[in-house]
């Protein structure tokens, strides 16, 4: 493959990523989705990142909730809860089947990178999307009232917990995926989507070797601020970063970036942020990054992919 | 406990369980269900007879189709039907909770017993319910179309492929499960629900010791004949009789129990065949053993019990 090789989490990643996958040939997109989020409810593996950016491109997203399907129903979960099972974690009748099949397919012995080939191809996404890493890593959260899985601070507790720490449990040990590993050879370009620095870009960024990869990448490396105007579109990103101790701004980012990237684009609105973010050694883009219509992911897509220079389909 | 120890299979038996557990009370009553038809779909262990015993004492049971749930809905079937997923076997959404959570229990480290007990409890079912064991035994079927699993044979082929023989791997040295063997120890009485004799009585009967206690037990053991007028009321046991070489009848059915059943039930169509079957050494009576509404299923149960002289609730 060549073109771009986009690192992914979950709303944020996954609205860029569709934008790219609407003017990009499917080969030359692999999209990398963090897996330190990944949890097992009723015995079942979930993916909550890779499922989000697999249903985004399916077309299959509910646009409302920022996860699950569209049209979703929630009988199974109405009875798991009758038979006494946890049910805090929402999980709808269709979107329990991925789990049900991811489960079965791993139990017997298919790597989660082969899984999701798999399920991508039954639902019709044609670029790669491949986990970051077939190894588990499970991200976890120091929060003020304990040490907790992320699903349980970000779902059950609403990320209403102060942080303190993140650590990627099993992520010094874990390797790229065989996708990841191949997009790190051989793409034109690297796109940081506008995802939570912290819970899906440091997960990729933590495994085995990535982030000396990255820092050696030749093309561009290209991030997209997931911080608006100081605030975060969606998610906790905003709060961590106050709560780790600095004011949450594209600057903010940028400097956790500084390094890896080789361009920074910014929203409008953090104009005034440019010349800062400059002396950082990278080159700035301020544009429009709030992405709700269609048209706004396409037309994002497009700018990054002119930063990028890679070809339009 | 004391009462009435019921042995069952799937929508026959659990008829005249229903009706068992309205005039009982529930320590005067423990269902002993064959799991000779457990099987595994995508990966969930699923439990055909235990789960239409259970659903159908919860009040849940759909009595059209006869396996399943009233009111139930297939978006998660669906959807792993779009997966790639193999599903011939109907699996509904509240359904699947079940063996979701059975399958996660059992992963655990639980057995089907603890499992079941715990379903029962949340799902209102008061009497006591227990696999008829807890040990892997897999009903296989020998046909002309070649050897299969039960499910296999009963769903996906709709039991047409013609039977050779039946093999209930695991039986020789699965022992009974606690609830069936403290009730074998504790029951005033042994009642042989209508179900069928070769896949639902017959794995039970295989179990390691289970047919010579039985045989040594002192107290009424009855059989209420699944067979009325030389068909089954539901299920392939006419079609089994055939193919492995007898008329299928009541007389064909007490042939089998001979030794085994001190009392055997016929429905009145077949009375004929009292004298005949009372030369098998068994108290033989006549009644009306057709079940439909739930009078029917109370006026067998009140039968039953007035055979084997326990006091009603």
């Amino acid at each position: 493959m060549a073109g771009v090789l986009a690192l992914a989490g979950g709303v944020g990643g996954a609205k860029l990523v569709w934008g790219l996958a609407q003017i990009l040939t499917p080969d030359n997109l692999t999209v990398v989705v963090n897996t330190g989020d990944d949890d097992e409810f009723h015995g079942l593996h979930v993916s909550p990142d890779l499922d989000t950016v697999m249903y985004t491109l399916a077309g299959m997203a509910n646009p409302e909730t920022g996860w699950g399907l569209v049209g979703e129903t929630f009988q199974a979960l109405a009875a798991l809860q009758k038979l006494g099972a946890p049910t805090w974690f929402n999980l709808g009748d269709r979107d329990l089947a991925t789990h049900i099949r991811r489960t079965e397919l791993l139990r017997k012995g298919s790597t989660l990178s082969h899984v999701t080939e798999q399920l991508c191809q039954h639902l019709g996404v044609r670029c790669r999307v491949a986990p970051m890493t077939d190894a588990r890593v499970r991200t976890t959260v120091t929060t003020d009232q304990g040490v907790m899985p992320f699903q349980e601070y970000f779902v059950k507790h609403r990320c209403e917990p102060q942080v303190k720490d993140l650590v990627f449990k099993g992520a010094d040990w874990a390797l790229p995926s065989p996708g990841f590993d191949k997009a790190l050879r051989e793409a034109d370009a690297i796109v940081f989507c506008p995802s939570n620095p912290f819970v899906s870009i440091g997960p990729i960024m933590a495994l085995q070797g990535v982030r000396q990869r990255i820092e050696l990448f030749k093309g561009p490396r290209i991030t997209i601020s997931p911080i608006i105007g100081g605030e975060a579109v969606k998610g906790p990103a905003a709060k961590m970063f106050r709560e780790l101790g600095e004011e949450p701004s594209s600057l903010a980012v940028a400097r956790r970036m500084s390094g890896l990237c080789t361009h920074f684009v910014l929203d409008n609105v953090d104009a005034a942020l440019v010349p800062q973010v400059v002396k950082l050694g990278m080159q700035v883009e301020a544009t429009n990054t709030f992405m709700t219509t269609p048209e706004d992911k396409i037309r994002l897509a497009m700018f990054v992919c002119g930063l990028a220079g890679v070809s339009l389909k």
